[in-house]
């Protein structure tokens, strides 16, 4: 193993959770983190406290792997929990880069869980790291981490802000301290999201609260969703009750558009407005947009399928599952000898010869990104008989990397970026390619078009606005 | 660990596949596999011959887990080699019951891949103890093992036809010899599927064949389909080509029905009809038998998605996702406290409330066996808001174990074997429940009816009408 | 890993064990097994059986690292108990090697563990083989599995009776059965050792029998030392006491010189006589018959010692700790890169400086095999200053392999068989070098010279007199 | 796991070794290490340095455990490498307290291992924590890791310097720079060993130089002893040649005497003495100060091996192996059942009867601890028949607990602290008891008797007279 990791960051997006006032508070946290599994499949891990001290697991894998042995819930005991699922992101990958990460400090242990990007991270640590604090771990994370600990102020709940205001970026954040409770947070702007649910049925105190990533985690403990926490709002938890701050002021919202097109898991609730609805209105948008004559409307799954079940409803086109998933591609496979690699193979998806062959086909999508897998899936379709094959998409053309919390490449390897709509149709080898109007996505989303979108979403991805200060990136930085 | 493990016998479908005649047969047969997961996800092996040798390596764990290192497949080498997917069965799961199996003869070494289950292999097992035979498995395929050791025929080939003229049931067979090269074969009614494929482009003698269990595995290598083993059917192939022996004459013909249901991937073609089609006709048959007025059409994943398309697309009711599974869920879960069992967790499905919300639900499945998973999901469904339930099953009530290779409980176990529709209905709480007719299934695969479509299919599950004998259950075997 | 393993049959020394009457019977026995290390570090295994079932638990590694876990013991219930340790011998090692063997017969399951080596094992597989019989493994244990499998006769014992009646070799047996008890046997010459032992303070029944490979794992577990069991003796234990068949009459004894001159442990007793003794009067022998002016007399550890102080004793030369042995070398170590051999690196054995240089050092060990392991001790001894090097051995020349279960290289491979003593002497840079006499070996164990200790054990390898028959050796067989 | 570890400090003896300036550095540091094993087992690990970047490998077991694998020392390519053996100390064991301890700082990466403990670590923790430094180890490491991060000069070896002149303790460091090269350094009055040696036929620049703990790891490695580093002395190795420091001037030298008692290795030379001489001799002392008759002198293996032959060869009475020692002993095995424990199971020691019967014996050991294990050998030599039993110990009696780095109880558990000698073989069950006397000990390590020898050692353990000032234990912290 090599200390010197890649230099790249892990720009990732992630999942966060966390439990207060409830007996079994990391098997909770555990099926949290199962429901959140979609958000990030490298890794997961869980801090609990119970009243004297913190507990801790964490592991490589899928929450099932890490927390499927009752034994390690077992070790888990306390009221108070909360967890972590990392995203897949290339390069090395170790245990100590495993949220949430833990610190003991002058004042007691505190835990961090984070889901997101910090903007000013590279510039915070060059500071911290030249003033004498050590890092373990390759994570933004630890900025905050470290931030807490040198904070001159005496209780941990100033400490926490103080850290807080030195930060930029996009990020959701959940803080557990054994004096002041669990703290929950958002982005001054809100583009990372973090959801308050209530437990019912447990009326110690005013304990049961949760916290959550999404609404489908909420779902899965029978949590009753309460409300989104704000942006820039900080919710402290304890035996008092929930308390809320408001450090940042109100400096608008920007919710990330992406979190409803690709992001959250269909059956979630974002900002109000329920994923599967507004990826079937999408579909629909694109029908009335850019419809075409075709015998069937076919998804690429997952993402694709309400969209398309949108699209074909719309324009009465039957919908067919002419794309097979193999659900049991797993992180690893084979690698392939190069006779292999020529034979064309797809471990993930497979042509549903019966639903393409002799069809002008309908395929929708959810991004284009760099463009070869749409290449390879267009060609197996074409492969399995298919007369014509017409892309839509439901997002616009990615053309900028995204700075805070999603893993894209750089700007130069983006498709969008670098080619024109029809370009990019030739280059991927379809009749047609069609991705939804700004105007369009918005009004799936509820909203009058673009413009009033606009001021309420984060879109840079597609439009290069970036609505945080890229403060590592403009500066001169050297990694 | 106990050696007298579970005396109940492993009933279990597999998947099975084998290549003969081309350089990296181990890598093609690990991919075929892994497009045959779905039929075995507890284990996996293959057994390669590299003209001198032969080598194996098995594992617990998906295909992608034993074989996903490039070094385990480098430590097969050689043109020939099969491998075997084995099925979750209750009970403890040893490696030593992991196919496919070997062993060394006075004539040299011989392995063997199988698919289904012998209904008289206890009545043989107990013979060949008696004579003197060692076995080292659970497994129905070590009877062949001895019964070809024991044979007084001199040839490999003849040893085999020798022994698997001593057993009766349904399976599908792949045997790698090193002087009589590969051998297939069916049962002869044909109950279990094995398909014969060819790789392009191998130009070598007349190498290049492929044997597997579905079309799909033949798919992701890029081979094409050439035609069905016969019931009753051995293929062997060797460097002078491929021969065809009927060592059992015409017996008919009685192909397992639930395949198309439930079993194979909706992207194979199992005896000429494509998996999907059949299943999206099931439904429109189903529409028509047992329509109802109702606003959504909701699948339960996977199995029943096209099927839903079909009853969709017939009844005019739009198709939603209404259910929402979770790929994420391994072989090992939380083992869930008494207290969050409480909480009703569904670790394998999420309601979608949009979709479900105030709605008048047709729920398709493909079968019901103990009626406690239909009574979760329409707890579920009902408890996300709809308004009404109707579920619709796929294929006729299920009344009788299957001891053909699937795995199912016994009859007094099985809901359809002891309550009426009525009480079905009203045991998972529906407002409707409607099975698709005998007729209508067989419609849906293209026969006129019950009449012609029994004659052709084992359909024992539904009829109890079993077309090979159960010796075995018949005799008075103490086990 | 592949399947034609070594063709070398894997002669070994190994250690057995069983117990009879006691609870924790599986306990006992991983302490005896422990007690017994020395006889073989590659594998463990133990089975037990609880009156009902059998259970088994086998691996790889030190007796600490298979039965260190208390859960692995609480697996093996019963009062009954049986377990081996294998010889780390060259070439693949693999758990289906590891004995214990257990297989189910038509009456029930038994369970054999055997330590030594059959001469005509290859000569019966052959001809189990050809009957169909399949084997598993690579032990010689085997041969024994099977022939109990095929006998006619219909009870357990008698079976037992007609398995062994049909081997030839060195070896002691230990059988646990359901019904006929622990069976203990040596064979007809006992060249290889087994005792008797009562573990006392059990007063259930007859209860509370010990079967041992040496005296040593009887003390460990505060057994007493019953007494030998005789060549050729068979004793069952079983709840009506021990009883005895010698099914082979009297044929005299030839017990295995070298476990007195290497192989057991010297707190042991082998035939009446103490192991520590018998090597500090060989040593004393030595330094009789060559002795030589010198500052210092070394052992060679671990086995030298005991010689040393016997030398030391009878020369009143000071016995000094001149090599210091590494207790951490374990079974696996750096493969070196070729510098690092150049360094002549010594991972087993130091240099004492402090006592060597400038001395005429004797070095005691206990035999020369091929004779390189002497040079490298020889050269690191004079690297450490020491003025003349005499190298006294305690056994005589070993001049032939052995066949009766000591793992030994083939003739070529032996200096003694190739070099006369004073080309061995130059070829391991000594300035003298002297072996024991036969006569002093035997006296020192208590016989009148040669002539008697010649009739009374087994000296092939020094004598090439072999005693039982080479069957395989002999035979035409082709491997 | 719980992050609130055992709040012990982990006092321990470890080995340190470092290779500058040969190619595989780190395949010399594995074997280095291996010669140092007995220092610490219980885990290994080492770090090297390639020009540009740190390369690490660490592990729990055995450095041929950890180290065993060539492709293991493959991955850590470079000229330089440190390692390191930690001690089995109680309580958890964790990956992240194994040395060497790696930090990327501001000016680049340095590694720190380190054999010792020191005496103000618990002060400077709490100091530097509130500062906000955040640890992640239970090491004393960790300070000099703080210490190095905040210090104010600019260049490293300034920032070493600066770090060691703030702690307080008995310690040996090696330090790996990438700038500055090999920094090894030994407490001010050189309580702990380290010792520098020369690789030959390396003419490279000035290369070839080793650090090590003690000479027995030159000799493995084939390196000459050049010196000891002096009590104080800081050496930097770079392409430049050796430079020395005394940055704590001259304060006096004072060796731990235990390491020339127990700790060291017998074939190592320490500040100029042999140890095994040094034992033999201390053997000798107590044979004229405390001689008893007696029929053997039996050692309590491995330690008491050179004093028993100093002994027997003063007195004249015969050296006798009367104890066994398994070396099969591992780090762990079987929890006995309470029935086991009451037989008495010595897993680690056997008696050897044949010796032992019927004879006066004297036991030579090199301290009484707690008492226990002197008593439980005593019972297990007399139930061996030993007529009498006379105890003699070749240190002083351990009146106090070590706070300079080895592991030793807190005074109220050391049998010596609340008993007289008297007390004590009453207690332990012996006909006599004798511990070396002072002049004795320093006699035998070649002084003029205690007055000169107390001036010249660490002899705490014995006398109460700590030459290091105890902060953390005079100080007031609360842990």
């Amino acid at each position: 193993m090599n200390l010197n990791e890649t230099s790249n960051r892990p720009y990732e997006e992630c999942g966060v959770f966390g439990v207060w006032g409830v007996p079994d508070a990391a098997a909770l946290t555990a099926l949290g983190l199962h429901a959140l599994q979609h958000r990030g499949q490298e890794a997961a891990g869980i801090v609990s406290y119970d009243g004297e001290r913190f507990h801790q697991h964490k592991g490589l894998g899928l929450v099932g792997e890490v927390f499927g042995d009752s034994r390690v819930i077992a070790s888990l005991p306390g009221p108070v929990a909360i967890g972590h699922n990392r995203y897949a992101t290339t390069g090395g990958t170790h245990v100590r880069n495993v949220q949430p990460l833990y610190a003991d400090y002058e004042f007691g242990g505190l835990s961090v869980a984070h889901n997101g990007n910090l903007t000013n991270s590279a510039t915070l640590k060059q500071a911290l790291v030249k003033r004498g604090c050590i890092f373990q771990s390759m994570t933004d994370t630890e900025v905050f981490i470290h931030l807490i600990a040198i904070s001159l102020y005496s209780n941990v709940l100033d400490r926490f802000l103080d850290a807080v205001k030195q930060v930029k970026g996009a990020y959701s954040l959940i803080t557990l301290t054994p004096n002041d409770g669990l703290i929950g947070m958002r982005d001054p702007l809100g583009v990372r999201p973090l959801v308050l649910g209530r437990l019912p049925g447990h009326e110690v105190g005013n304990g049961g609260w949760v916290l959550s990533s999404e609404t489908c985690a909420l779902d899965i403990i029978g949590a009753e969703y309460v409300r989104d926490i704000e942006p820039g709002e900080v919710v402290v938890i304890d035996e008092t009750g929930i308390r809320s701050l408001h450090p940042f002021g109100d400096q608008g919202a920007r919710f990330c558009v992406f979190e409803h097109i690709y992001f959250a898991r269909p059956d979630s609730v974002l900002e109000h407005v329920p994923v599967y609805e507004a990826r079937k209105k999408i579909g629909a948008e694109l029908a009335l947009e850019s419809g075409v004559e075709a015998d069937v409307v076919v998804p690429v799954p997952d993402s694709g399928v309400p969209s398309a079940v949108g699209y074909a409803a719309q324009s009465n086109i039957p919908f067919e599952l002419g794309i097979i998933r193999n659900h049991y591609v797993g992180r690893t496979f084979i690698e392939p000898t190069d006779q292999i690699r020529n034979l064309g193979v797809k471990m993930k998806h497979s042509a549903n010869r019966a639903v393409l062959a002799g069809k002008r086909v309908i395929l929708v999508d959810d991004s284009i990104v760099r463009g070869t897998t749409s290449r390879k899936i267009v060609d197996m379709v074409r492969a399995a008989g298919a007369t014509e094959v017409h892309m839509r998409i439901t997002s616009p053309p990615t053309k900028h990397p995204c700075f805070y919390g999603i893993d894209t490449p750089e700007e130069s390897k983006l498709m969008a970026a670098t080619h024109t709509v029809e370009e990019m149709a030739k280059a991927i080898g379809v009749e047609s390619l069609a991705f939804v109007s700004f105007d369009g996505l918005y009004r799936a989303l509820g909203h009058n078009g673009r413009a009033e979108g606009a001021t309420r979403y984060c879109d840079a991805c597609f439009t290069g606005d970036y609505p945080i200060s890229l403060v590592d990136k403009e500066g001169n930085l050297v990694h």
